[in-house]
């Protein structure tokens, strides 16, 4: 009776804009906050963030702990420390500044401190049971998307896996975008970070589960992507820094709801294994990973193609491999490196990861079926 | 120190699809239910609705109490009673099956009941201070959005006037899309309902309050309709009412963050003097106020009628100009009055009319100042 054409679309209270960040405070009052427990990290406390933060919290007359213990690429023993202090700290709401790291580290303790056991305990989907406490997140770039998203992703050191959450539960209650912080990011986290908004976008457009509501947000982030990236890496210009901001949002309205595929499955296990930044590891891969889904999804790799090329080829096919080489050479442009040779220090662990991407969640709404061994080819197409 | 740059989004979640109907109950109980009252019509009983619904809710094991009071363009007086039938109800969960009159009449019964006095007290935008009981909405148009909106449109008998109550309050929890119900609607409930959306589109699309993430659900809706309309009149075909679901859903997206304009704030006076159905309004007005904020807003209004065209004319204000008149001959060609003598008995009340609607919240996002004046020439060129 209950049918599979039924989709869902869930995303935060979005408040967004230069400036925004002054309403943070105002943001965790209505959620009903007294004492807020703030995760950051330290790169966020030299550029003055964390004081900017605190200072509307006092404003507000809000009390607050700050915790800070947070690597890229979270672990899993940090967040039960994290889950232990915010028992400690008997706070009410909590609120993250900063990239995918420290989002998803606070999502980790926000889950582990209201639902209990170990961060293990909620790998893959829809394992969380019990309600989290009110989360008010502030990306700091305009990359990850963990501010709208679904996901947490957290690294298992033991099997040195990078652990997949996924949850409606783990949305945030409100996202404040606020372009002016990623004034003081460098180029590279810029082009990283868009990199991955563009990755998120790709792989939710052609994904199994693609509704014509996250369709319309994954091809509005490929679009700002290139038309504001150039301009945003070379001078700052704040409206194309607002622009990336509006595309990462975009792309995760879209992946939360999607999912991603392939790309994800891989970058999720090269991080596991070798701790490669997130943003590195997709212009290696997505290209390879576009041409391996391209005979399932043609007509859709063609309208990302027309945005990437800014016209049609002859046939939709021409159009879609036209795009992906498009892409290539994009990534090639911005000077970051696109063998996977160039990323992990030999091919030994190649199978291994390959089996392990073929256990991650986000293989399921891959377009094409894809067992390890299809991923081992991907890898070698890429190495 | 707040920067008037600050956008909001906030739309509640969505589950859509074919067969979504059947969630109805799971949606109720995840937000707590043991006692729905659902609120509907004596249409949507005859058409079976109702009861498929009662029959989730009983599958479900949930107790419920109906309430089927309401009119087209629901008054404040039924608002009250409303009110009192929950509270003697005993129900802690709302579920609202219907089209516009019907949702709306769901949001002032939860509004008067959690947070008590008339209807009339929340008149205009942010208003309400204590939480509503949560809604589960099930539109049964694809047009007036109220599943997603913040809006609700109450009529005050003894003014004569359409009161818009607005408030993020009055986003439901969740909205369950099922285009199937479409499918038992008549022709010309269709063509006013995607009318209505068409309009909701335009008007957000040039709010003084867009933002990136309306504009795009606008620039889909127009898109949507313009694709589908003709195919879903004429076959009834279950793909394109799903499309013209997906446009609603789109354009409610939209004017729900980025509120509307002239042409609404004339439609609501409208119905509130002379009770005429919304949708029948605005083949009427639209055209006109469009050409009236055309010099404010050139460039979008040439995005809209590229759209509406298909290609791009010599210049913006002339691919503008040719969408509205495209617009006009669209209308025309539905088969639906386009000119104000027709909807209206006489044109002795215009002046009070405009004047009522200069008061209106949504002429405040108009892109052009519109004094009362300038409202009676609109309907003077729409006569």
């Amino acid at each position: 009776m209950i049918t599979l054409q039924v989709k869902k679309f869930s995303i935060p209270e979005i408040i967004f804009g230069r400036g925004s960040l002054e309403y943070v405070g105002l943001c965790a009052r209505r959620l009903g906050a007294e004492k807020v427990f703030l995760v950051s990290d330290s790169g966020l406390e030299k550029a003055g963030w964390v004081e900017h933060v605190t200072s509307v919290l006092d404003r507000e007359k809000l009390s607050w702990v700050y915790y800070s213990d947070v690597v890229s690429n979270p672990r899993d023993f940090q967040i039960q420390q994290g889950a232990e202090f915010y028992k400690q700290g008997r706070a009410d709401v909590v609120i993250a500044l900063g990239g995918g790291s420290p989002m998803d580290a606070a999502k980790g303790i926000a889950l582990v401190a209201s639902n209990g056991g170990k961060i293990h305990d909620y790998e893959g989907a829809n394992r969380i049971h019990r309600p989290l406490p009110p989360m008010v997140f502030v990306p700091s770039t305009a990359g990850s998307g963990s501010d709208i998203s679904q996901f947490a992703i957290i690294t298992d050191v033991k099997r040195r896996v990078k652990m997949s959450i996924i949850s409606r539960t783990l949305v945030p209650n409100i996202s404040v975008i606020d372009p002016e912080i990623l004034l003081t990011k460098n180029e590279s986290l810029i082009v990283a970070s868009a990199i991955d908004a563009m990755c998120h976008a790709v792989e939710a457009y052609v994904s199994k589960i693609a509704s014509p509501f996250t369709e319309v947000q994954s091809l509005k982030a490929i679009q700002l992507i290139m038309e504001n990236l150039e301009t945003a890496k070379q001078t700052r210009d704040l409206q194309s820094l607002e622009n990336l901001s509006i595309a990462s949002t975009s792309a995760a309205m879209s992946f939360s709801n999607a999912s991603l595929g392939a790309e994800h499955a891989l970058a999720h296990s090269l991080g596991g294994m070798y701790d490669v930044m997130h943003g590195l590891v997709h212009p290696v891969l997505l290209p390879p990973v576009m041409r391996f889904n391209l005979s399932t999804c043609v007509e859709k790799m063609a309208d990302i193609g027309r945005i990437l090329l800014g016209k049609s080829r002859r046939s939709a096919k021409s159009t879609a491999l036209a795009g992906i080489e498009r892409l290539e050479d994009y990534c090639k442009s911005l000077g970051v490196p696109v063998r996977l040779r160039k990323i992990i220090p030999d091919d030994s662990g190649l199978k291994e990861l390959c089996r392990m991407a073929s256990n991650d969640a986000c293989l399921l709404t891959n377009p094409r079926t894809a067992t390890w061994e299809d991923l081992l080819s991907i890898c070698e197409e890429a190495w």
